[in-house]
C-alpha cells in the first residue's frame, strides 16, 4: 500500500469480506462495483446521480481515453476527475483488455503492443511504461492497473503460460515505471485461463511483487458463471488476504454475488449501463425486459421500495413507451435504475457479511437468479 | 376563459404585455416558452430539470401520442400528465400540423382527414370532435387547440382562402365538441398564410368563436423572419387584448424577441431539444456548435453566470469530446442547456417589460442575435 492508500477488513462470513479502501479522494465501501465511465462519462448517467446511487468509485478506459480526446488533452485540461466531474476516486485500466477486444491489426511484441484505433485506424502504441504514464500522469487515476496482455477463451496451456509470464514481465516494467508514489495506487493482474497451475503461478508472481491491490484478468470473456467460480476458488487461495482483490469486468449479479462469496472485493463491468441502454432492467426477480408488451399498461415502477428516483417513480408501461418511441429518456432511466440497483446488491452483501447473514442472502439470490447463470460461450 | 382559467396582464411596454395565466394545475407566467414534449418527454431531459429550468407549462403531441402509445392507454394509465410525470399544466395541439408534415398519404375532407401513421403506415382518422376527444378527454390536456389545416408555404390566395376557412369551420366544430368545461381551456387558431385581408378575415371570424385564447398558425414553416414579423404585425390588432397569443411553432431567440414586441404571449419549439441533440447551443453571445475543434481545450462552461449545472458546470471542451465520442451525457447536457437558456431569456422579457426596459433588452439582442434571422425559404 503506498502511505496514503489502506485497506481494512472489518467484517467476514467464510471467504466473503466487508471492509474500507481509504484513499486521498475518499473510501470505497468494500466489496464494491465501479460504474464503468469508459470514455470520461458513465453512459447517459449524470454524475451525481452515479453518486447518490451508492457508487464509491468509478473506471475510466485508458484505450478509449488515450485516443480520444487524448491522455495528453485530458492532462492540459487538469486530468479526468476535473474533465469528467467525478471528484471520488478513479480507477483506470490499462489499456491491455481494449487493445485484445475492440482494435484492429494489434501487433504484439515483448516491449508492448501496436495497434490500430477501431475509431479512426490511427495507430497507437501501449508499453508497461507508457501506460503507466497515461493512468497515473497524465489522467491522474487513484488507482491503476498494470499493462497484461489477455488470451482468447478457450486458451491452449501453451499460449497460457507464455502470455502469463509475459504479463508478469510487464507487471514488472509498469511497478518500475510506477515508482513509489503518495498518492496513487498501483495494481497488478493475474492471468493463467483456466488453468489451476498456471492462475497459481500467476498469483504468486504477483502476489510478489508487492503492487497496491491484485486483480484477476482473464475473466468474464466467455468462460460461463460455473468456471469463473472454479477459477476464483482455485486462485484466492494464493493470494495475500490483506490486499484488495479485483475480478475485473464481472459481471452479472449472480456472479458478483458468487465471487463475493469467494472472497473478492471489488468489479467492475459495463453490463449496467449496456443493459440499460436496451431495455433490460436487472431486479430482484432477475432481468426484465421492459420492451415486453405485456408491460404496455403496467403501471408498476420497476421497484416502488427503491430509493432510487428511477426505479420508483416511472411506471413500467411508461418505459416501454420510452423504448418503443426511441426515445433518450429510456435508456437514460433504465441506466439509472441498474447503476443503482447494482450498488443497493453491493450495498446488502456488505450489510451482510458484516451482521453474519450473508449466507442466507446467498442463498436467497441463488435460488431467484438461478436463471441468469451464464453458459461457457460455444466454440 | 372558462371558470377556473383566468388570464391577467400586469405590465405593458408598447405592443409588449406580461401576466400570468392561470390554471387549475398552477400558474403559467407569460410571455411563456413551452419545452416541447413530443410523446410524452422532453427529449433527453428529466421533468425536474425542466421545472427547474423555469418552465410553467409544456406542450404534448396528439399526432404522436394517438399513435404511440394512442390515446386510449394513456387515458387508462391515468392521463398525459400521471403518464409523464408531469403534473403541471399541459397544453396539447390538435395533431393537424403533424398530419400536414410528417403523416403519409393524407387525405382532407370537409369533416377532417385521414392519414397513414409515419411509424407504421397504419390508417387514422382526425376530426374535430375526434382530436378534442384526445386533448381534453383522453390525454386530460389543459389547454386544447382546435382542429385546422396548415397551407404549405408560399401558398395561392385561392388555396389560403379556402383553408380558412375550413379551418374557420372546424374551430366551431372543435368548439361544440368540447362544450362547457370547468378546468380545461380551448384556444383556436388563425391560419391566412401571408396575406393581411385573410389574417384578418381569420383572426375576425376566430375571435367572435370565443376561445380561450387564440393561436396564430402557419408560421414557422418557411417564411423566414421578416414574414413573420410582418404576419404578426398585421393580425395581433385584429386580437381581443384580453385573450393570451399563442404563436405555434417559434422560434429561435430572435423571434421570441420580435414576437414579444409585437404583443404575443405564448410560443413553443422543438429548437432547443433539437438543436441540443446535434451539438449546437443557444447563449447570449448566439448559437455555438460545441463540436467545433475550436472548443475542444476550452475550459469555460457554456455560462459560468448560469445557474442551470448543464451551463455552467462542464467545460466546452467537455462537451466537445461528449459529442464527438457520440455520447448520451453530450445531447443530454445541451437539450437542457437550451431549455434552461429559452426559459431565462423568458424571464429576462418579463421583468423587463415589468420594469419598462424591454426596448433596451430588444435593442441589445437585436444587436447580438442579427445574424440568426432567418432568410424566407428558397421556393
Amino acid at each position: 500500500m503506498t502511505k496514503a492508500f489502506s485497506f481494512s477488513i472489518s467484517g467476514r462470513q467464510g471467504a466473503a469480506r466487508t471492509g474500507v479502501l481509504s484513499t486521498p479522494r475518499g473510501e470505497i465501501r468494500t466489496p464494491a462495483f465501479m460504474p464503468v465511465g469508459t470514455a470520461g462519462t458513465v453512459k447517459a448517467l449524470y454524475m451525481d446521480q452515479v453518486r447518490a446511487a451508492g457508487a464509491d468509485i468509478i473506471l475510466g478506459n485508458t484505450y478509449h481515453l488515450m485516443l480520444r480526446p487524448t491522455a495528453e488533452r485530458v492532462a492540459r485540461l487538469g486530468g479526468l476527475h476535473a474533465f469528467s466531474g467525478w471528484d471520488g476516486p478513479i480507477l483506470t485500466d490499462s489499456g491491455g483488455f481494449q487493445v485484445w477486444s475492440l482494435a484492429q491489426l494489434r501487433k504484439m511484441d515483448p516491449d508492448g503492443v501496436t495497434f490500430q484505433s477501431h475509431i479512426d485506424g490511427s495507430q497507437h502504441r501501449l508499453t508497461p511504461a507508457r501506460s503507466i504514464e497515461i493512468q497515473a500522469d497524465l489522467l491522474g487515476a487513484d488507482i491503476s492497473m498494470q499493462l497484461d496482455e489477455c488470451t482468447d477463451f478457450p486458451c491452449s496451456h501453451e499460449e497460457a503460460l507464455r502470455s502469463l509470464e509475459l504479463s508478469l514481465e510487464w507487471g514488472a516494467r509498469s511497478k518500475a515505471a510506477f515508482g513509489q508514489r503518495e498518492s496513487q495506487a498501483l495494481f497488478g493482474i493475474i492471468q493463467g485461463s483456466n488453468y489451476p497451475d498456471l492462475r497459481e503461478r500467476s498469483a504468486k508472481g504477483v502476489s510478489e511483487q508487492g503492487f497496491d491491490g491484485i486483480a484477476l484478468g482473464g475473466l468474464a470473456v466467455g468462460e460461463g458463471h460455473a468456471q469463473m467460480c472454479e477459477t476464483i476458488d482455485f486462485t484466492v487461495p494464493h493470494l495475500p488476504p490483506e490486499k484488495p482483490r479485483y475480478v475485473m469486468g464481472v459481471g452479472k449479479p449472480i456472479d458478483l454475488v458468487e465471487a463475493v462469496a469467494r472472497g473478492i472485493d471489488m468489479f467492475d463491468c459495463v453490463l449496467p449501463t449496456r443493459s440499460g441502454r436496451h431495455g433490460q432492467a436487472w431486479t430482484w426477480d432477475g432481468p426484465v425486459n421492459v420492451k415486453n408488451a405485456k408491460f404496455n399498461e403496467e403501471i408498476r415502477p420497476l421497484d416502488a421500495e427503491s430509493d432510487c428516483p428511477a426505479s420508483r417513480d416511472y411506471s413500467l408501461a411508461y418505459l416501454n413507451h420510452l423504448f418503443r418511441a426511441g426515445e433518450y429518456l429510456g435508456p437514460m432511466l433504465l441506466s439509472w435504475h441498474n447503476t443503482a440497483f447494482f450498488q443497493v446488491l453491493m450495498a446488502r452483501m456488505r450489510a451482510a457479511i458484516a451482521d453474519g447473514t450473508f449466507d442466507d442472502l446467498r442463498a436467497e439470490l441463488s435460488v431467484r437468479w438461478a436463471d441468469t447463470r451464464s453458459a461457457p460461450r460455444q466454440a
